[in-house]
C-alpha cells in the first residue's frame, strides 16, 4: 500500500506542530546519534557492504544469538515483502486488523490471504506453505497476545511458519517472546524496528530474527546493497550505545493513560484499550477522514485516520502518545472539533 | 549476486588508500552536498515519503519528461529487481558481459535468462513476453553501443521490452538516447544512477525513465518508503544544483588513455579498448584474484576481479581511471607483481 499510511504531512498545505499519526514516539534525545552521522557522513563515498555483515554480527552479539539468525534490512518492511516473495505463492492468514503491508505484499507475491480476529491456523491447504502473520504489540489496536497463548499456538502448528512484528517490542509492559528464546522455534521469524524504538524512520532500519534455515531462504531473495551506509552506520552506533535515546517507558504509560482518560472525558468519541503507546479511537458520529482534515488544515495536528484498517470503518483514527502539551492540545482540538460537529447537526 | 562485486575493502585487514574497484571515479568535491545534509540530518526523524514524489517531480522537470515517466528507486538496483519482478516468469536476453545483477534478478523471479554477444532479440517464446538487456555505456567494457543501431533494434521489434542500463552516461563522449528522446519509445525502459555522477553509492539513489505506462506497471510492486530520507534529501539537493560537484570529462578521458598506455607498456598485461573513464585489463598469465589479493594486502590497492562476468574468465580485472597520482601508483604496482610472478614462473 504506498498511499493511505501514517506521518504524510507533505499532503497539507501547513507546518505540522503535533504528530500523532504514526506510532513513533518522537521526544527521544537524538543529538548523540546525529552528532555521530554527522562526523560520519564521508561513509557515503563508498558502497555500503552487499549484506550488513558487520551489523548482523553486532547485533546478533547482543542479543545472543548465532548472526546466521539475524538478517538486517532497509526498514521492517523490506523484510515483509522478502519474506511474501520467499513463500512465493503460500496461503497466509492475517490476524486483523493489522499493518497493511503484509496482505499486500503477500497479494503481490501470489498469496491466498485470508484474515482473521483472532490468531489462528488456516485449515491445511493442500500443497501450499502455510503461513500466519501477527503484529504483537499489534498496530493499530496496541493489544498484545499472551506469551503463553502464542507458545502453545506456534509449537502445535509445526507445518506453519509464523511472522511475529514485534516493532512495538519496546513499547509495551507484557511479556513478550525475546529473540534468543524465539530462535529456538523452526517455524517463527521475528521482525525488529530500530526505526521505532529510536524514531528515525527517515534512515530506513530494521532486522529479522529466526532459525538460520529460514533466515537463510529468505536471505537469498534479497538484492545486494538493500541497507545504506548511513543505516549501518546509526545501527552500529545503535548496537554500541543501546542507552543514547532513553526512553521513560513508564511515564510514557501514564501519559497515554491520561490522555485516553481526557479523550473518553469527550462527548462524542471513545479511546479504546492499549497495551502500548498508541491506541485506536471510535467516533460515535461523523468520518475519520473529516476529522483529520481539520486538525491538519486547522490546527497543524497530524492523526492516522485509521478507516483503511481491514476490520475498521470510517469512525477509528489512531493516536500515538506524544509530550503532555502536545497531548493536551490534541484534546483541545478534538474537543473543538467535535463541537462543531454537533452544531452542524 | 551478493559477493564477488567490486568496492569490497571490507574484506581486507588493511586500510586501502586508492580504489579503482568500483565504477565511481571518486575524486568530485562533495563538501557542498556533505554540508547540505548535515544541515538537514532531522530528515531521518520522519518517514520519507511513501514513494520520492517531490523528487520525482522536480526530476521530471529537469529532464523535460512527465512526472509518470519517472520512478525513483534506491539505487539502480531496486529498479533491476523490480523490473525482474514486474515481468515475472519473462524470457530475458542478456547482452554479455555485463552487470551480473541484471541476470540474478531474472532469475530469482523466474525469467529464463539467455546470453548473447552482441544486443539482439532473441526469438519469440510463445507465451513469454521477451526483454532484452543491455548496459549503454557497458559495464565492465567501456564499451557504446552506436545511438542509430540502438534506435534502430529497438524500433523493429516493438513486443520486445528493452531495458537500457544507463547509469555510466555521463561518463562517455559517445552519443546516447536522452531521457526525453527515450520515452516516446513504448518499448525502453532506461535507468540512471544518480551515485556514479556524484560518488554517494553509500546513499542508494538511481531512477528509471520510460512510457508511463511501464513505468506504472514497475512502480505497482514497489514496497513503501525504499528510498531513505537522506537519498531523497541529496536527490532533491543535486537536482536543484547539478553544477556542484563538476567533473572535468575531458581531463578524465585523457587520464583514461594516460592509464591505459602506461599499463599496455608493462609485459604480461593488456588494458582492453574503452568509451568511458573504466576498462577492462587482462593478463598475459596468471590469475587476477592474486592480483588483486597481493594489490589490496601489500599495496593498499583495491581493483576488481573481473572473472566472474559472464564471457570472462580468471585473466581479467577491472580498473576506474582515478588521480594521476593513484594510477601511477596502481601502475607501479602492477609492475611489481608482473616481475614477481615472471621470477617465480
Amino acid at each position: 500500500m504506498i498511499n493511505g499510511h501514517g506521518d504524510d504531512a507533505f499532503r497539507f498545505g501547513r507546518p505540522i506542530r503535533a504528530n500523532f499519526s504514526s506510532n513513533v514516539y518522537a521526544h527521544v534525545d537524538q543529538e548523540p546519534l546525529l552528532a555521530h552521522l554527522r562526523s560520519r557522513l564521508e561513509v557515503i563515498r563508498n558502497y555500503p557492504e552487499p549484506e550488513p555483515y558487520r551489523l548482523e554480527k553486532a547485533l546478533s552479539a547482543r542479543l545472543g544469538i548465532d548472526p546466521a539468525s539475524v538478517c538486517v534490512t532497509s526498514g521492517a518492511t523490506e523484510a515483509i515483502y522478502l519474506i511474501a516473495q520467499a513463500f512465493h505463492g503460500a496461503h497466509s492468514t492475517v490476524f486483523q486488523p493489522a499493518f497493511n503491508e503484509y496482505a499486500d505484499a503477500c497479494r503481490l507475491h501470489g498469496h491466498t490471504v485470508v484474515s482473521c480476529v483472532q490468531p489462528e491456523c488456516p485449515a491445511p491447504v493442500s500443497g501450499k506453505q502455510a503461513l500466519v502473520w501477527i503484529c504483537n504489540p499489534n498496530n493499530p489496536t496496541g493489544g498484545v497476545i499472551p506469551k503463553s497463548e502464542l507458545k502453545a499456538l506456534i509449537s502445535s502448528h509445526p507445518e506453519t511458519v509464523f511472522v511475529m512484528d514485534a516493532s512495538y517490542g519496546f513499547f509495551t509492559r507484557e511479556a513478550l517472546l525475546a529473540p534468543a528464546e524465539a530462535v529456538c522455534y523452526p517455524n517463527l521469524i521475528q521482525l525488529h524496528s530500530m526505526t521505532k524504538r529510536y524514531a528515525m524512520p527517515g534512515l530506513r532500519l530494521g532486522y529479522m530474527t529466526g532459525p538460520a534455515a529460514l533466515i537463510e531462504r529468505i536471505r537469498s531473495c534479497r538484492m545486494p546493497w538493500s541497507v545504506n551506509a548511513l543505516a549501518v552506520e546509526a545501527g552500529l552506533f545503535l548496537t554500541d550505545h543501546p542507552d543514547t535515546a532513553p526512553i521513560d517507558r513508564d511515564a510514557l504509560f501514564a501519559e497515554t493513560d491520561r490522555l485516553r482518560t481526557q479523550i473518553n472525558a469527550l462527548p462524542g468519541v471513545e479511546a479504546l484499550p492499549t497495551q502500548t503507546h498508541f491506541f485506536l479511537c471510535r467516533l460515535a458520529a461523523g468520518r475519520a477522514a473529516d476529522l483529520k482534515h481539520y486538525l491538519a488544515e486547522k490546527q497543524g495536528i497530524l492523526i492516522r485516520d485509521a478507516s483503511n484498517f481491514e476490520g475498521l470503518d470510517a469512525r477509528y483514527f489512531r493516536i500515538a502518545t506524544q509530550t503532555p502539551v502536545e497531548n493536551d492540545a490534541l484534546v483541545c482540538a478534538l474537543g473543538a472539533w467535535l463541537q462543531r460537529e454537533e452544531v452542524q447537526r
